[in-house]
């Protein structure tokens, strides 16, 4: 059995507007540090995993690209979906591919656009994930060690003892409120972070068996015929048809600094900030300022008695909300003329 | 006797930074609307004074560049001062300058960087200026019918009548604090505008008579030798040269919307503003943003959830202030890296 894993890197590029646009999402931009989200995440899983064995899906358009961030990465392991299916359809192909080259393959699975405090005790907990899916057959996420009552994110709860600290799942809670997330970090919920870990075997036994809205497409991807898969498919989330309808998962905790790096606010904590709490990305400047992040890539930003703002200016653009906003770019971007959006970069 | 006008047309170009900067100070930038506020200016004098008998004084490294702009207005009558030295050499020179060529000229005397309301009530009120000056053989001042208890400017206290609407002044407040502003209007108080009116001979036998930091010095005028005159006064300005110092002044009424256009946030009084009260010039976007001051030469601003900011890119540069803040702008350029002040435009 040889260990796999899959990178998800796809993304419509609103989160981080202006700077990520649909041609250069999340995973393209620096965001975390000096490297593209993508390079660092292909580097910090090098420990464990050798590139001959990393796919990475993204989208068809972005495949290019992504070929040309990752140039240890054979370029068949880049796989372009012919359309955004939610994430069952593209850990469903990636499997497959890993299985067809290698069928007794298992795989770890991650997102591109993540900010991991503590690579070698990310890539740890990934190996023991692998471990457990392995020894005990199961479809293994990793539950992050909550930092703080993010109301973002989703919230497993650990059930019996499995083996060590490998946990079966009580429950899975989606997004709570601040209350709510408070009582389940206290009871010992954990975030989670859409690592996980399974047996190619495994994974296409549960996906047969609870995913009515992918298995009886799994021939096309077993003939190549891969946009007749996607075009088949429900879209839907791993996390739905396979983790919170399987009686074979386990849970492993994960104790490192985890961020998905969801909005321009989260910059303020996976990136230094001075001592006024802002950070300062390119040529910024903070007077009387505090809690601001500031990007700068296209001439200088200067910002004057102002507090827990976002301003950026790139791609000949300039925005400026505030932290708790950043949140809806999305809703904003749908408020503005199309030519500003589709304005060439 | 024939009228003239004298345009004061200097300014460091730091109030409207990044917009402007010393090559390019607030009069030559379209603040109030589409041309910039010296064209206006002479503009809206043209129905009073011809332009071959519009004097503008400005900066030596301005003189051509004030030239080019104003095409209509011979070349000769474009004084570059080789120093800054406040308003009142300034004008003894451009005094001067008209007694020359017409030894019984009055003047009119007005800055560059002025919004007017209503160009055909501030003609009647400057041709009635110099109707005052020459009748009654005084230096006049207008005073502006005050619109708010602005602190940023001067008052004038008018006394008894002097003909019609014309008075003698009591006394000039400088900037006196909100409580006292409002105090100073309930009781008929004007703005002093710096609109000034008076014939050459009273104005140089006040200068002989009351202003010994030019007195001594007029001579080097006389002779063409300017750089001396300028190398030899007292910095000063006319208010307390001659105005505060004389016995032969008297106001006048202006009634009409008058603003020097001070700062970022001048803009919300002398602009149109859109249905939340943001002005914006240029290809920006207020999202759920109230009383913002959105300036945009250089690509797209958009600007969400936010309050009486000013948020201007120009000159390849961001800045983001607030509206209180920006009548300080100077104060913040005395923090930044000189090379960001200097960048080429």
């Amino acid at each position: 059995m040889s260990r796999w894993a899959t990178v998800l890197a796809g993304g419509s590029g609103t989160r981080f507007w202006p700077l990520s646009t649909p041609d250069s999402p999340k995973q393209f931009l620096p965001l975390s540090g000096e490297r593209p989200l993508l390079e660092e995440a292909v580097s910090r899983l090098s420990e464990l995993i050798p590139p001959e064995r990393i796919l990475i899906v993204t989208g068809a358009p972005l495949v290019e690209r992504t070929r040309a961030l990752l140039p240890g990465v054979p370029k068949d392991n880049v796989l372009g979906e012919p359309r955004a299916a939610s994430t069952a359809p593209a850990l469903t192909w990636a499997t497959s591919v890993a299985q067809q080259r290698d069928p007794d393959a298992s795989l770890v699975s991650l997102h591109a656009d993540w900010h991991v405090g503590d690579a070698a005790a990310f890539c740890r907990t990934a190996e023991h994930a692998l471990e457990v899916a392995e020894r005990h057959d199961v479809l293994v996420t990793v539950g992050i060690v909550p930092s703080r009552p993010e109301t973002g994110y989703g919230y497993i709860e650990p059930g019996e003892q499995l083996d060590g600290d490998a946990r079966r799942v009580r429950r899975f809670v989606e997004k709570p409120d601040a209350d709510r997330a408070a009582q389940l970090i206290a009871g010992g919920a954990l975030w989670n972070s859409g690592l996980f870990a399974w047996t190619a075997a495994r994974f296409f036994a549960e996906t047969e068996e609870l995913a009515p809205e992918i298995a009886p497409h799994l021939s096309k991807l077993a003939s190549g015929a891969v946009s007749d898969f996607f075009g088949s498919v429900t879209p839907i989330a791993v996390d739905v048809s396979h983790f919170e309808r399987s009686e074979h998962v386990a849970v492993v905790p994960g104790a490192f600094a985890w961020d998905d790096v969801g909005t321009w606010a989260a910059l303020a904590r996976v990136r230094a900030t001075d001592e006024a709490g802002n950070v300062i990305v390119g040529e910024a400047f903070a007077h009387d300022a505090h809690g601001c992040i500031l990007w700068a890539d296209d001439g200088p930003v200067v910002v004057d008695g102002v507090r827990d703002l976002v301003v950026v200016r790139a791609k000949g653009v300039t925005l400026v909300t505030t932290r708790e906003r950043a949140a809806g770019l999305k809703a904003l971007l749908e408020t503005l003329p199309q030519s500003l959006l589709e304005r060439p970069s």
